[in-house]
């Protein structure tokens, strides 16, 4: 693992969901450019000195030189936006797999150039666009893949989060910081940090692509030097459109991602915060709520597979990341032994999805400043 | 009253929110072009034969012949758009205050008139934007104006419905038939049935005026004459920016109207089918649920004055109804006994609403067509 | 109208729901002990001075003078349960319908004479169980007698309430003090207050009848002389049993009415405050959301016929009172007119409800007293 | 690991809880009683075939036998209630620690034999009452030691499941078949496997103890041998009374689980399937949600350290199992290196709650039998 040391947030969360299905463990990071707090975290996880590093090119270096069965499989980056590109190009060129937090890279370019090192590795790159990696969000993809809504005609995907309403990242101490400053963040700051996961979300569970865009940026905490709050219209193939919104100034707001979508024959509705519910509607008879972890056979064997309890043992976010590790953690050890992965198993986000995040987030800036109403999705 | 014969939807429920305070009694109507349907539910009422008119202008004329003890106080117009303005123009000419449902004229040109004349004859012209009725909505109001939530900066104004999914229209026997025929409805499908609330809301609560916008119209069901789904972004006054959102084929939604606000230091959210409860959010408190109708000494004397009941009692959309009703009446019976109404009173949609209302209609419908991102407000 | 002066909570209630429907008018009444207070009522309703009384007998007598289409057809009793008796028993010798809140009378036997009245004057007596007038619950009432959730097996109902958590009635100018008298409330506080709604809603759904049971009362804030909190388990017909709860000490509950009904098929779940869904849960099926006042065709004409809306316009707590003072009215006229009413309109709580609740009361207090685990039913 | 081979649900539970947090290894197991499903189980968990035990016995026995730093540290035992006895027994005699599953053991007289030998030995015994494992439980039980609710009056305690509500035992294949065998499951059915769960939870936040109680223990489903639905009246210390009850016949419920506390100043409440709130009503302010993982200074310090993620990041019932596995394992840590364990990784079901779960069951099922209303707590 390279970051996650100190404070940091999501390092132990990916710790936490790559351990939990004893499928995979933990056997040498470098956690921090600090030596101090590396060796620190190292230890407070059970490795063993040997193998805290004091720089994530030593550990990939040294890590290489390991014998097979010795040696990490993979590496996870949990490092702010700016890092992710080098260090999954070095692990990629010695040869190892990579989990890496969204977005991906830096930039758009970065995004492309991972592409192709991926596809000439023949190496398996996973993208932690969490939200995904939840059952009830598998089974809403299921149900409209399988046409239960129709035709789709319209979504709506939001994203509320308040922690960022006043300028707390000048207090220090938190994970403000590095997400504020476009020296680390890129060129978004909400619309990297949170709009991509909406968006991502919404492609993911239509199956469907944006085409074109209106998108509105906004600065609402003064002083700020990055978006803080954003919108978009989104028009996707096959004429469905969507209204996108995302913010990290609505007061109290924890992590509101939201997703509905409505077809000509029914629609669903669900929510991260309670995520063990699909709401599904309908013309001609009453809503349902799906619920996770009952049996009724109505389950999709894709939300099955990403369940780990009976219904009404709430699964939360934890598993969600989970599924996605171990996801790629059975597609990484299937192609080790030579065998094609189970479509349930690849289901994960990969380095295409990372790509097309990149060019979500150009295309959204560039067309932020834009005085035309419409914007084409930018390739490159 | 005028309309509401048959199976329609509006004129009981105008009926039955007026008599609920025995303020207001029902003494003549002509509530259908046929006169057989007029005098079937005219007699269900209970009124004798010689107040059930068989047109508007009998009604109108001959009512103003009777004594003034005697006579109708006001009319209530419950008919589709296209007839609103002749109906409220002749009542006003004749000395009638006036009832009419929203939006308030057929075109924006017709409101501008109307509002010439309500002027001119100094009498009270109420607009029943309904929502804007219910307790929850009016302690919003107040605790915005009072500062609670420090210089606001967004809101998200929803408006779903399902009920027009399919083209039902062409069944007949419902009340889609006038509302998505621009004959009769106007420029707005959507955007004139349901998006003309979610505007006023937003404006209502917030206090303040949209100044540009960016809409889009769609028509997603086929061969529909006119839109069924409405967004945009809209710009008010002190950098305050909304989402705004109207939608009629969104598959077994019923009436979900819901409208947030935030500020630097809280927001508000409420929802229309759950209409008690309002939900505040503070920077460095827990969520708060307001209930209407408890004690506690917090809620407001605007909320209060439009309650019946105490808390746990749920009020609904016809006691949201009868509250502009019941205003509307108190106002008109003060100025009668040449008193001044209380702020409470007055706090009831009027012509000046209905103006804004339209050029809300006019102004969407523009931008639709409009290949610039936004566009200024329009007055006339 | 007998009582309702001054601060009353209930007797506005009554009046409300009663003029709503354009069906009943308001044309005398005695709306308090104190003449002055009775005036100051009457006249805020816009009553002449000639019909507003100054005691209650003065008003039936001379009503009952009238000419029979000018005088009262019904009178309404909104006073402390110790006045149910004589007003109900003198309007009924004087020929008049009542309409009567519950508990029916100060006692039990008090209840079986008045039973006897009704029956030979051959006149409607009307109870105001509010809760059995709401819409779901009539679905749920029609959805358990068609069979739908199988042989009935347990029964859950809870009427949660936290006014009478403090000694407020030590303060006046509340509602607290008569209903926490025995003097003016009988045998039951929180019993007669709520427990018996409770008591009905369960009677009422499942069309069963409470055999034998066992109680619990308790008095929790110090020196109130009557019980604020009451539990039993209730053994019902055909081995179906519940558990009921009542309380008026739960802090900061408002109106929490909630019942829950399984049996070897499915289960139905509805909760006051939130009237307008009912919970349909299944063997083999997602959980449904029954909304009042979609179509789907499928609710009840039970349902139907007490309902005023569409779907998403809420329906409350006046509209079930309302239906219960419709229902009442139509079976009156009805009955003058020497027609036979429908089932629908005769589905209101009658005098044979207000004996058992008497029943109840008595049978609950009796048990309370008792060392052995069950009492059976006191019929007398 | 003792258990948890095939298709066991609460076995590998036990195993993500352990190894979530990093602080636990699986390095032995006996799955099954069959060595063949414990092979496949272990091989499936990456275990080497020589720790793969056919029996517990040799298990225990041979890993006792392996250098300190080699052996297991301590063993789970998640076998039928029957089983739990012997199996913790022997290994609390090797000088094992050990997390058993609840209840405790097969009957009241193995939990005081077993609770004398964890005294005896000196080792920690851990019981899998997930739900005192929540934050949101821990809050609670802060608030209410803290005095926030003042006196305590009222406790609401349910549990509802729906998965018995058919005869599915006799169908195999599923959890149901020892779970309703008295001879696999003890004195009770409905009532260990769940009812416990509820009555701990009232014990453990409210930190009181029962003392008498009135029960009622049902079989709804013909032909169980054994209850399926459980009520009771309980009166703890201090004169607080509690309404209990647990069923599993509640058609298509999950997991059920739900707590009320009133006192004089403020009530809690909290659900188990969504955990992640507690609601805290007032006497003198709206209700608030109390939500875990987010800031304000205003979550214990037992809440926080329960905690993996900031707000909106659903935690589940996972994570629950592992703060009682992380506490454990602290504590044993702790213990073997000298230290006194910290308040907050002390405060999980041990041994003696372990005893008091199977007095309960007794007294529970001696009640039922009882034509008295109350019957004092069974010691032994």
């Amino acid at each position: 693992m390279i970051g996650g040391g100190g404070n940091a947030f999501i390092g132990p969360v990916h710790l936490m969901a790559a351990l939990m299905e004893n499928d995979i463990e933990l056997v040498c990071g470098c956690f921090s450019r600090t030596y101090e707090t590396s060796l620190e975290t190292g230890k407070k996880w059970f490795l063993p000195e040997s193998r805290i590093y004091p720089t994530y090119q030593e550990m990939i270096q040294r890590e290489s030189e390991l014998p097979i069965d010795e040696r990490m499989d993979f590496v996870a980056i949990v490092t702010p936006n700016n890092f992710h590109y080098e260090q999954a190009a070095m692990a990629l060129d010695y040869g190892f797999h990579v989990v890496v937090d969204k977005p991906m890279t830096f930039s758009l370019e970065q995004a492309l150039q991972l592409q192709k090192k991926v596809e000439e590795a023949g190496l398996v790159l996973a993208l932690t666009h969490t939200y995904s990696g939840y059952p009830a969000v598998k089974e809403m993809k299921k149900r409209i893949a399988n046409g239960e809504l129709g035709k789709l005609r319209r979504v709506y995907v939001e994203y509320t989060q308040g922690w960022l309403a006043q300028r707390i990242e000048l207090q220090g101490g938190n994970n403000a910081g590095w997400r504020t400053d476009p020296k680390t963040s890129g060129k978004g700051g909400c619309l990297g940090d949170i709009a991509t996961h909406a968006w991502h979300l919404c492609e993911y569970v239509t199956g469907l692509k944006v085409k074109e865009l209106c998108s509105e940026l906004h600065t609402f905490v003064e002083g700020r030097p990055i978006d803080d709050d954003v919108a978009a219209f989104l028009h996707l193939e096959q004429g469905v459109t969507a209204i996108l919104s995302a913010t990290q100034i609505a007061v109290s707001e924890e992590n509101g991602l939201r997703i509905r979508v409505y077809g000509e024959k029914g629609g669903l509705d669900w929510q991260q915060q309670e995520p063990n519910t699909l709401y599904a509607k309908w013309l001609d008879r009453p809503t349902e709520l799906i619920r996770m972890g009952t049996g009724f056979g109505n389950l999709s064997s894709l939300a099955h597979w990403n369940l780990r309890t009976p219904g009404g043992h709430p699964e939360g976010y934890i598993e969600a990341f989970a599924n996605i590790y171990r996801n790629f953690a059975k597609t990484v050890r299937a192609r080790a032994n030579g065998e094609e992965p189970s479509p349930e198993c690849l289901d994960f986000p990969n380095v295409y999805d990372g790509v097309r995040g990149m060019q979500f987030i150009e295309t959204m800036y560039e067309a932020n400043q834009n005085d035309s109403k419409w914007m084409d999705w930018i390739e490159e």
